[in-house]
């Protein structure tokens, strides 16, 4: 990337690790099939097992229990299915309305056995909502299954999944909880945190795109195969592994639990930028509308879990700011031509910028919502990089506040 | 890889070719989810355009109808199933018994729906037979999907897929194509072999492992969605791309395509090592056995299309040959301690060496059968592997005779 450019899009997907790309180029050097018997297999085969114990290492779990996929969707879809070995039906599907696009698809559910669960204005999971839900499906036959996220790509808001997990537990349920965007930034504990399987993706903590893995917490309790033909990944995944990738998915886990310790850092650059908004916001006299999503929801937390007190309330490198007025796509893209990358919510839907369902389940006003772009930070982003998105941020919103008052100008920002 | 090996496995998996190092290394230096809008976001779009221009012009398909997988045998499970779109309801799944085991799986099929297609002792698909099954099931309700492969990947014997799909379109049916083997192989133009989809493959053409394609023949006809959740790949198939994979999946191809004018160079390495295998044989006055599996598949043929007429027998890099009494994996290990990498038959299922189903299905006698492995040969193949190989297949060979002669020796080699 050039010097000119400053990458504030870690969510939507990090740049590769130094060491991930280290761990790629050995493992392409290597020809075997880690299927195959021969030398050259067995060096493919053992590569694939490093990283397995790298993965399993970062998250706390049996490296036996990690599954590899090519990527958090394939594992949602996988994992979201009524059919799982040595388990009690499963009937409903409970997903929390501010999961990611690829679980709130749904996997393998039908749509009439799904339940959404609403959340609260500070974007964390309604937990009165989720006891009654619970109650209420307790009389029908069956299971639930509950996916509920480790921490909201969109807001960076962590939601109390080890309380959920024992809820959910005590109804006879499962829950699946998408661990991707806490995985390299708080420190996960499959056992602590109680969930029978995790989510994760390579590419958003420095590893490749286009693998990831679904992590059991037990080898008895797994969902059907999804994708069937070969014995790879004892029988849960079938499929030629994708030897570079995991190769680099294993460091790259490997490097970012190491770099947990770096979190304070980008915290402290990510309070700064708010500051910085926050204080702008204030002179401008708009302090009646909420720029910051998400940064309150500590508050509205009253259930308490050991793993939860530990938590921070929000990841430390994701900030969700809002323009009222303004359109996102068009902050996008004027950010873009000042050189630097940001988003608006997910980018997993090819491009097309929605409004986010993330804003509207927290029950934010459309005109807020729809100028509402996401920063994140990463490992490498450093004070220059803040300085310019502010510099930039500082002329966007200048531009559009004199827009809004002459609105002949252009309503279109 | 050392000096002192050679490498005759590349139908488990070949060697990463160089343009395809290159275009990874390239794309891995790009940070951006192609699903972004920003300047990183467009860059790595650009290079899955590309790649999905190069898969189609290896294949003759419109690029539009490339759809990327994480390997074949995801696209297997994804095109193997009842629901297509614009399709007349499809009834009954069809599957040459010669098929990968991806195939073979029956993806989305019910068991009950599935009915194997004879082979010939020649390793061809049976016309007879499938002509009666189609007739047979044309008073069912719904559409016959046909699962046949362009090239086996065990005796390299080509199918006569174009005449297939003739039948199978006359019985209101589908023809899926597993290409795996052949593309690079053999020229492959979607249009005149008149298949509805086929199956690729990277790494058997020299890219990466972990990513292959669904190539359609129309868009309108199309399989339902395997891994749901995002819009990527025209709503096909969700979940970020494989950048870096997908660069050198079409990096490979491209290099593959321009290689093609090289395969009599390797059909003569393939021919003198049959040769001197054949001559020892008779030296040994074994020549009633077949030690040379699917090289007479010709005469079994009268069936002409235009493109069968182009085609060679059996691709021109794979010889399947038996040492009647012995075991596959014994002679695979002892192989491998001479430094040559084969394999015995496909090494798709996790190390696990069984007896080949495609064998079987030839009605080839088992004892003939377990002695059996696969050489496969490709672009950097030299004179000096073969002679290698031929060498320690003597010793092996002349070592197994004596054991033979004197049982006591040992009867597990």
């Amino acid at each position: 990337m050039s010097a000119q450019r400053s990458y504030l899009d870690w969510n939507a997907t990090a740049p590769l690790r130094p060491e991930a790309r280290l761990a790629m180029l050995a493992a392409l050097e290597e020809t075997g099939n880690p299927s195959s018997v021969h030398a050259e297999g067995r060096r493919a085969r053992a590569i694939v097992e490093r990283a397995r114990d790298q993965i399993a290492a970062l998250v706390g779990a049996e490296p036996h229990n990690v599954i590899f996929t090519s990527g958090a969707t394939e594992a949602a879809t996988m994992a979201l299915t009524p059919q799982w070995s040595g388990a009690h039906p499963i009937a409903t599907f409970l997903v929390s309305a501010i999961e990611h696009p690829c679980v709130l698809a749904g996997g393998q559910f039908d749509a009439s056995a799904t339940f959404p669960v609403a959340v609260t204005a500070s974007g964390v999971v309604d937990f009165v909502f989720l006891k009654q839900l619970l109650d209420l499906k307790e009389s029908t036959v069956g299971a639930p299954l509950l996916a509920l996220m480790l921490a909201n790509n969109e807001t960076g808001v962590i939601q109390p999944a080890a309380a959920a997990a024992t809820l959910v537990h005590g109804a006879g349920g499962y829950l699946i909880c998408d661990a991707v965007q806490a995985a390299g930034r708080i420190p996960i504990d499959l056992k602590s945190l109680g969930a029978d399987a995790l989510l994760l993706s390579a590419h958003k903590l420095g590893g490749p795109k286009g693998v990831g893995a679904l992590v059991l917490a037990h080898e008895a309790r797994a969902p059907m195969p999804l994708i069937r033909g070969g014995g790879q990944e004892r029988g849960h995944r079938a499929g030629t592994e994708n030897v570079a990738a995991i190769a680099g998915f294993g460091a790259a886990a490997k490097a970012a639990q190491a770099d947990l310790v770096n979190m304070p850092r980008i915290a402290r650059l990510r309070d700064r930028l708010e500051q910085a908004i926050s204080i702008r916001k204030s002179a401008r006299l708009l302090s009646n509308l909420l720029d910051i999503h998400g940064n309150e929801q500590r508050s509205s937390l009253n259930l308490s879990s050991p793993l939860q007190a530990e938590l921070p309330g929000r990841l430390a490198n994701t900030t969700l700011i809002s323009l009222p007025g303004a359109r996102a796509e068009s902050l996008v893209i004027q950010l873009d031509l000042a050189g630097i990358a940001v988003s608006a919510g997910s980018a997993c839907s090819s491009g097309k910028v929605k409004r986010s369902h993330v804003l509207d389940a927290m029950g934010v006003d459309p005109v807020i919502a729809e100028g509402t772009i996401r920063v994140s930070l990463g490992p490498t982003t450093t004070e220059a990089d803040v300085d310019r998105f502010l510099s930039a941020w500082a002329e966007i919103a200048a531009r559009h506040s004199g827009r809004a008052k002459h609105p002949e100008g252009g309503a279109t920002l």
